[in-house]
C-alpha cells in the first residue's frame, strides 16, 4: 500500500463534494481531514461527517496552516482560485485547483510565479483529459495511429444553459465552457495554438445576449505544427451532453462519441431508438474526476510532474481571450497578440 | 444516513474480494467486520486490513457466532454454499449466497427449507439482473414496450474456457455458466420454463469433452406464457465477453449489446475498427455487483423481499439439469420431469 | 460484349415482373422475347410492352416451343414449378425456377431426374445468397476469418404475415419462409444438416393456427461438420424486414445486419432515432435479384455450373419437412428419416 | 407511360458515360440519340453502341442542330460549360450542365442571362442533394425536426487527391471540390451565405502547394438566417470517401453518415472491424446521379422548375471565390464583396 496522503478541501459545493465522495469511496490511501466552506449546507456537512471528515470549518486558513495537511483542493468560486493558490503554495501545500485559475491573465501569471517559487505540485482540473474516451484517442495518437495530424474536430454541447447571471460572472462562453475544448485541442495535437478565429451567436437565451455573452460558437484554431482544429459549441443540446472528437490525419482518423446509460435499443414501427448521451458532466466524467486525482496523488507520492500543469491552465484562458477578441473584432487573432509564450519551468508546465 | 449494517464474508477468493472492495469503496453505511478464509493469500489479507476489516480468520464460525454481524456473504467454493447457508440462517444471519446454491437439487431444497424456517433474508448472486443494460431492457419490458413476448434470444460467451478440472467440478457448462442465462430468460419473460431442448458440442478444449462436459451449446426454452427462448453459449469468444440479449414481441424488439472500454473508433485503410467487448465479468459487471448488494442491504434495512431469492437459485439449477438430460438423451425434457414446482413462500422466492 | 441470350418468362406476377424489370434495366445482353401468363394484368402487359417484350401470351407452350428462346424463368404458382421445370428441360431450355421447386419431395426428385437427363442448366431462386451482406459474410468465411465454425445464428422476420389462406397453400412457415434460412445455414457452414429440432407457436394470427400452420419458430440444426445453427423466425416484425446472421467460431465472429433507407439519425429529447430496416424483400434484395440472374446467365454463356442448383432446392424442402415433423412430434428429427442423401451429379447440385 | 424524351450528351468521359449508363439502364422513357466527343475511346464508343445510341460524333453541333433532340447534357471539360450552355440554350435545348458552370463568375452571369432569355430548363449537376442520406436529412429539416437551425457541420473528404495539374486547372480546392459542400450548406439551411472564413493548408501533396492550391481546409460560413456552418475538407482520407453532415438546432440534431458496401462486421482478438465508406463518388452517389436526372426529365415533361438551377451554380462559385480570398488575405470575407445578389427569375434560380 502507498503511504497515506492527508488533504483539505476548500469549497463544499457541487464540485467540491464530487471530489470528496470520489476520494472517500474510490481512492484508497488518501484521507480528507478538513473541509472549509463558510456557506456549507447542512446536507453536505452531514455527508462529509459520514465520510469521516474530522474538521468542517468556515475558515480556510485552518487547512492551510495545518501541518498534517499535505495537499489542498481549491473548489471555491473562480475569483478565489488565484489568491488561494498563492496562499496554499506559499504554505508549502500541493494544490489541485479547479479551472479556470483566474479570468485575468495577468493574475494567472502572477499565481503561477508564486507556485513555481514555492516548488509545490500544481494541477489544474481539466478532467476531460482523463475520460476513458478522450484518453483512448490520445493513446492511439501517441501510438502513431493517425500519423501527422491534419484536422481536429470537437463538438461540445451542454444539455442546458446556465443562468445569464452565471454566464456573465463566469467569464462567458469561451472562458467558462470552451476553455475545456481549447485544452483538449492542445492535448490532442501536442502543439500550441498560434491563431484563433471564432464566429458566435445567441440562439438559446436572449438574456445571455443581453449580458454580452454568446451561447453558440464555431472556432477555428491554427497550430504551430500545421494542424487545424474546428470546435463547435452550444449551451443547449436538448438530447444531452454531447462531447465528441475526431482527429484526422495522414493515416486516417480516430474518433470517439458519447457514453450512454445503457446499450438498450428499441425497434418499433416508429424506428430504431437508442439512448441519449449521459446527461451532463457529473454523469459523463465521474470516472475522469477520480482518475485525475489518482494521477495528482501519484505525482505527490513519486515527486513527479502533475499531468495538467499551471501553464495548461494559463494558456487555455489566453486562447479564450483571443476567441472573444476574434468575435468582437470579426477577424482572426494571433495568440501572440494576447500573450507571448510564458516561460515556466517543467514543474508548473505540467 | 441509513443505519450501519455489519457483515462478514466467508471466502476471500476473487469474488469475495470483489464484494469486499465494492462494499468498502462504493457502499456507504456497511462495515465489513470479519473475513474468514483458511487459504487467504497474503495480498488479500493486506488489502482487507487496508480496508479496515478488523478480523481476518480461518474459522468461519467466528463470523456466524458474532452477535454484531447481521449478514453473511458466502463466497467460498460451491460445495460449501448449502451447509454454510444453513448454518448462517440458523444463526439468524441474513445470507447473500453466490450461485449456485448447490449442484444437487435435493440439497438446494433442503437449504431453502432451513432458510425459510429461519426467516432471514436470502439472496442469490445472479448479478446480471442488476447490470445497467439488462436492467434497462427489463424496465422497457415492464413498461410494455414489446407487448406480448414471442421470442427471447440470448448470446452468452466467455472469453476463455476454465480448466477441464474446474469444468468437471463446477457442475459443467449448464450449471456453472448457462445457469445465469436461464435466470435471465426467466427474468425477462416473467414466466416459468416448461421444457428444455439443448444441443451441445466440444469445440474448444478436448479435455473438457474427456471430462464429460461441453463448451458450446444451443438451448431452446419453452415458457408457460408461450414465449420461446433460444440461448447460444460458448466457453471461448476470442474477442471478449459477449453478453447480448434481444426480446421480440408483438410491438417490436428491445435488444442490448456489450459495453466497451471506450467509444474510440479507428478509420484506416484496413477498415473501421472499434473496441472489443469488455474482457470478462469483473470488468463488465462491476457496477452490477455493487447494485445487487445495495438492493440486498435495502431489503435488510426495510425488511422487504430481496430481489433474487432462493427459488430463483433453485429453479435455474433445475433447468440446467433438464438441459443436460436433453443433450444426453437427445430429446426435449420437461421441467416437471426434474422438479415439480417447488412451494416456497414469498420470502424465499424473492 | 457478351453474346445475347433470349429468354421467356412464365408468370407475370410480382416476382415475374421483378425479374423482367431487372433484366430490362440492369442486365445488358439479355432479351426477354416472350412472357406467358393467362391472368396477366393490363398494367403488367403495358409495362412489358414498354420494355420491348415482343410476345405476351397466355400459353406457356409458345415459349417452350420457341427455338429462339434459350432459357425460361418459371415464376408461376408453386404447384406448376415441377411440371414446367420438366417440360422446359425436356425442350432443352435452361431453367431458372423460383423456390420451392415443389412442396412434395418425391416430385422434386423426379423433376431433378428429368433436369439431369436433359443436361440443361437449372438454378433455384435462393436470392439471399447474392445479397451484398450475406455474400460479404460468406467471402470472409471462405477467407478463413472465423476458422472452424461452431455456431450460426439467423434471425429472419417478415414485416407482416401472409393471409392464412396463403399460409396454408404455400406449404406453411417452414417450406414457404424458413426454407430460405435453411439454405442460408447450409451456404454459410458449407456442410449438410443431419438433424433438426423446432419449437413453433402461433402468436400473430389465430387464423394461421387454425389452418394448421405457425407464425413463430425457433429451429436448431446440427451439421455434419459439427456446427450448430439456431434460427429464429417470425411472420411479423412491426419494424420491418429483419434479416440478420452471425457466424461464430474459433477465431471470432462475423455478423451482418439490415440495410436501411438512409443513415439519417435524429437526436432529440426523446432519444436517438435511426431508420428501420428496409421494408420487405423487394426493397432489401433488389440487387440480389439482379446478381443471381447475372450468375445464371454467366453459367449459360460459359457452360459452367449455376451457383444454386436443384439439389439445393431439394434439400431445403427436406429440412423444412423435418422441422415440421419435429414440431408435430416434439422431438429432434434426423434428415435421414426424411431423405437419404440424394445422388445427383454436379450439374444439378449446382 | 410518360412521353419519350430524346437527348444528346456532349462529352463521353467518366461522368458522361455514367449519365449514359444510368439513363439507358435505369430511366425508362428517355432515349440517348447522339453522343458527341472528339476524343471518345473505342471502349466508350462500343458501350454506347450497345446501349442503342444511334449517332456517335466528334462534332457537338450535330446534337445542337438536331430538331429531334430536346435536351442536352454538357459533360465536357469545365471551360466549355459556359459556351456550350449558351449555344444549346439559344438552340432551344433544355440543358443539364455539370458543375461548375464556369470558373469565371462574370461568365457564369452572362451564361445565365442567355439561358434566362432562351426560356429553357437549366439544371446544374449538384448530385448530392439527391443522395438518399442527404435527402433524408433535408426531409426531416423540412418537417421541422430540428426547429431553428443553429449549426451545420459538414465533413467532406476524398479518398485520394487529383494530380497537381488537375488541381491547378480545376479552379482549386474550393471551386472544384468544396463547391459541393457550399451548395449543401445552402440547401440544408435554406438560407444564403453572408460571410466566409477559411483556413487551409497543404498536407498531402507538396505539388498541390507549389501549384498554389490547398488540400486541407476548414471553412466557417455565416448565413442570413443566423445559422453558422463549419466545413472540414481533405483531398485524402485513406479510408475512403467520407461524406457526413449534421444539422443542429433548437430541437436537437439530425445527422447522417457514410454508406458501406455491406453491414458485415468481424469480431476478433484484434477488435471489431466494419466496412469502410464506399470508395468514391461514383460508388456512393450512383443512385443520386439517377435521381437528379429523373427530376430534370420531370421538369421538362411537366414544364416545372428544375430542382437545382443556374443561380445555385453561380452562388456556389461565388462562395468558393470568397473562401479563397479569405485564405489569401487571412480574414473573413463578405459575399457582397464578391457578388451582389444576382437577380435572376425563378426559372433560372431553380
Amino acid at each position: 500500500m502507498e503511504r497515506e496522503i492527508v488533504i483539505g478541501i476548500i469549497g463544499a459545493g457541487r464540485i467540491g463534494m464530487t471530489h470528496a465522495k470520489s476520494i472517500t469511496y474510490e481512492i484508497p490511501g488518501v484521507r480528507i481531514k478538513s473541509v472549509a466552506d463558510p456557506y456549507i449546507t447542512l446536507e453536505a456537512a452531514a455527508q462529509l461527517t459520514a465520510m469521516g471528515v474530522a474538521v468542517i470549518t468556515d475558515d480556510y486558513t485552518e487547512l492551510i496552516s495545518d501541518p498534517e495537511i499535505e495537499a489542498v483542493f481549491i473548489c471555491s468560486s473562480t475569483p478565489t482560485h488565484s489568491p488561494l493558490s498563492q496562499e496554499a503554495s506559499r504554505a508549502g501545500k500541493h494544490v489541485f485547483c479547479e479551472k479556470p485559475v483566474d479570468l485575468d491573465i495577468a493574475k494567472i501569471r502572477q499565481t503561477l510565479q508564486v507556485v513555481q517559487e514555492s516548488g509545490v505540485k500544481y494541477q489544474v482540473g481539466f478532467n476531460r483529459r482523463f475520460d476513458h474516451n478522450f484518453a483512448a484517442v490520445k493513446r492511439l495518437l501517441d501510438e502513431g495511429t493517425v500519423g501527422k495530424v491534419h484536422m481536429v474536430r470537437i463538438t461540445s454541447r451542454d444539455p442546458s444553459p446556465p443562468s445569464a447571471a452565471y454566464a456573465a460572472s463566469s467569464g462567458g462562453l469561451f472562458t467558462d465552457m470552451v476553455v475545456h475544448d481549447f485544452d483538449m485541442a492542445r492535448f490532442m495535437t501536442g502543439s500550441e495554438v498560434t491563431e484563433v478565429y471564432a464566429a458566435a451567436s445567441v440562439n438559446i437565451d436572449p438574456e445571455i445576449g443581453r449580458a454580452g455573452d454568446y451561447d453558440t460558437a464555431a472556432i477555428t484554431l491554427k497550430f504551430e505544427n500545421g494542424a487545424i482544429a474546428v470546435i463547435d459549441v452550444s449551451r443547449q443540446a436538448v438530447y444531452g451532453y454531447d462531447q465528441r472528437l475526431e482527429v484526422f490525419g495522414e493515416k486516417g482518423a480516430v474518433s470517439m462519441g458519447n457514453d450512454t446509460l445503457s446499450t438498450a435499443v428499441i425497434s418499433s414501427a416508429a424506428g430504431v431508438l437508442s439512448e441519449k448521451p449521459k446527461h451532463f458532466f457529473l454523469e459523463r466524467y465521474m470516472q475522469a474526476f477520480t482518475e485525475e486525482k489518482l494521477q495528482f496523488f501519484d505525482a505527490i507520492r513519486h515527486d513527479s510532474i502533475p499531468p495538467v500543469g499551471g501553464y495548461d491552465g494559463l494558456i487555455s484562458v489566453v486562447i479564450a481571450a483571443a476567441a472573444l477578441t476574434s468575435v468582437k473584432e470579426n477577424r482572426p487573432v494571433r495568440i501572440s497578440e494576447i500573450n507571448n509564450r510564458y516561460d515556466l519551468d517543467e514543474g508548473v508546465r505540467g
